[in-house]
């Protein structure tokens, strides 16, 4: 019934078509105002309301406590609320339980697997988590995947940034952040209080390459960083193993990485290709062998489903049949 | 609020101290009458009512009709309805969509892991399936996850059986049967109208051997038909591969297979170890790379969970706050 981008929106208290989203926007759109937009929701006409947070923006993560305070049900893929400062989070998390109103962010982690519902109901079933561990990027999945000593670390980087694998600065996948912030979610998620700034991330840009200004500079220098990168790798074959780049909760000890591990070559992490995401839940129950879930994790296609089918749980949540 | 098994019943409108059930059978237990365990939870002190049915039997798994017409909700991991005639298990899914109750079976399929569930969410989005693949039974895939030519199949075999990891007849495994069941459940999923009987089923048991009265006897000819599984082996070595016991539900070809596979070595099915399940889901959206699910599959504990899970699932259905 309403569709906003960061410059317009369009809204029709009888349900627009959205197979014509993009020419209602362009041609009947007015300026975006978000709380307009969410006032179009308000009130008893729409009992059942939901938002779906498609942005990747805190500032519109910042609406989700007045959403949920108006009987508006939020889905999301934005990362921003759940990894952000933890009494923000908190306070969503309390009055959302508190209101009966839905919150589902399937697609924070992994696009369309099934983590976020996966661990939940490890939880709520009793299970006591011991460890979440995951390659939670397809980027440096695919990065490591492909670092078996043929080519240098610097080349295959530079490679994944031209076929379009890396952010526009491959350093937005290198530094670690974004792993960090799954990490986050996925820690809060088995009741650790962690804020983003608690984590322990091994950054893969080397300091000096840090403040350079462009994408192209970092590209340029990376070269003289390979030979500590290939020692490493040499370190690991050595002893039958690979290296992969990991995001960690540690229940036990309280804590998340983001960190370079060495796995030998029989694990499951060992056997990754292409871009795959794996995310292993060792628990009680799953102790000696850990659960996992391994797949693409990114993608406009699979996160839209991880979305969707998150849209679909709330209508079920609100009594459609199963 | 009711415990039953297939002697004794105990029933209890106040609801019944779960830690105690078997003292309360034993001792205040009455003979089992299905009918006036059913009569217990219907009409309207009772609007919301689930049985958990935990038998493997195809009786009780006939009164599903019955108690979805009363109103009362099931959620099982007996097989016997979903891989069961066809007609019958149309009725019950129409009758029961059609009244709104739920009916919830995840650990028919990999006891707690996220089988079901996970191919009715690509379903229900959209997502075109195209085979769904999988090892599904712990017992054959610890039997060739350690058949690689140190010690003979039927020592394998005879192992297991000793350590409790088979059937106490191992043809009961090794027949496939169990599998197929799987196999139809996840076919009807995908929207195919297959029957148990219209599964291609490469039983593992050599036809000789077949009607041997014991496990016994079955263990002792088994030897005599080693050098065959041998030299399956080493075919399939020769190439890089290895043998996988593998259920298939091929949707193009709207069929259902149980079979003997030769994979990669790179392939995740290749790779698995200790008696893990692993299920493929291969489909429009994830197409070069599956959606891949691994984890023991089987054990009182894990599919408890995935029960207590389908239970917890039907009263967010109810409206539990989420
Ligand atoms: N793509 C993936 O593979 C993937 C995987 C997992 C999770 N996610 C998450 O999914 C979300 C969307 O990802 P994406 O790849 O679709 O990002 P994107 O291409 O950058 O799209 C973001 C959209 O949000 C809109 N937007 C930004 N600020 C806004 C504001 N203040 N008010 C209203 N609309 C605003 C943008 O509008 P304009 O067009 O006007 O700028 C744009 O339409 C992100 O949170 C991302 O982290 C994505
Ligand atoms: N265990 C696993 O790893 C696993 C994994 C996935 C799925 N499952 C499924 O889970 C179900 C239970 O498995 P299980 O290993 O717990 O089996 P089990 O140990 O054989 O227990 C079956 C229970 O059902 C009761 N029962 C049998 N017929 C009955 C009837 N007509 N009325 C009432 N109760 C009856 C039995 O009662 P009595 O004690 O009186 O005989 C017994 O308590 C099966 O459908 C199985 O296929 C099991």
């Amino acid at each position: 019934m309403g569709i906003m981008d960061s410059k317009k929106m369009y809204r029709d208290h009888l349900g627009l078509d959205l197979s014509k989203w993009k020419e209602l926007l362009d041609t009947h759109g007015v300026s975006a105002d978000i709380s307009k937009f969410t006032a179009h929701f308000e009130g008893q006409d729409f009992p059942n309301a939901v938002i779906i947070d498609c942005t990747a923006n805190a500032e519109v993560s910042q609406m989700y406590y007045e959403w949920i305070s108006k009987g508006i049900h939020i889905v999301t893929p934005n990362k921003k609320t759940n990894s952000g400062p933890f009494d923000q989070y908190k306070r969503v998390r309390e009055l959302q339980r508190k209101s009966h109103i839905h919150y589902f962010y399937e697609a924070t982690v992994g696009a369309g697997l099934p983590i976020i519902s996966t661990l939940r109901s490890l939880v709520e079933t009793g299970d006591k988590i011991v460890k979440v561990e995951g390659v939670f990027s397809g980027t440096l999945s695919y990065i490591f995947n492909s670092f078996n000593g043929e080519k240098p670390f610097s080349q295959i980087v530079t490679e994944a940034k031209a076929a379009g694998y890396t952010e526009p600065d491959p350093r937005d996948d290198l530094s670690g952040m974004d792993v960090a912030r799954k990490v986050v979610i996925l820690a809060r998620e088995c009741g650790l209080q962690l804020e983003l700034d608690d984590i322990k991330i091994q950054s893969l840009v080397p300091k000096p390459l840090q403040g350079l200004n462009s994408a192209e500079d970092f590209l340029k220098e990376l070269p003289n960083f390979d030979e500590e990168m290939e020692s490493q790798r040499k370190d690991a074959e050595a002893s039958g193993e690979v290296l992969r780049y990991v995001g960690v909760v540690d229940v036990k000890a309280n804590e998340g990485r983001v960190e370079l591990q060495r796995f030998p070559k029989s694990n499951a992490f060992a056997q990754l290709s292409g871009s795959d995401n794996l995310i292993a839940f060792t628990t009680s129950r799953y102790l000696r062998q850990p659960l996992i879930v391994r797949g693409p994790g990114a993608g406009a296609e699979v996160t839209a489903a991880g979305v969707f089918s998150d849209l679909l749980r709330v209508a079920s949540y609100l009594g459609a049949p199963s």
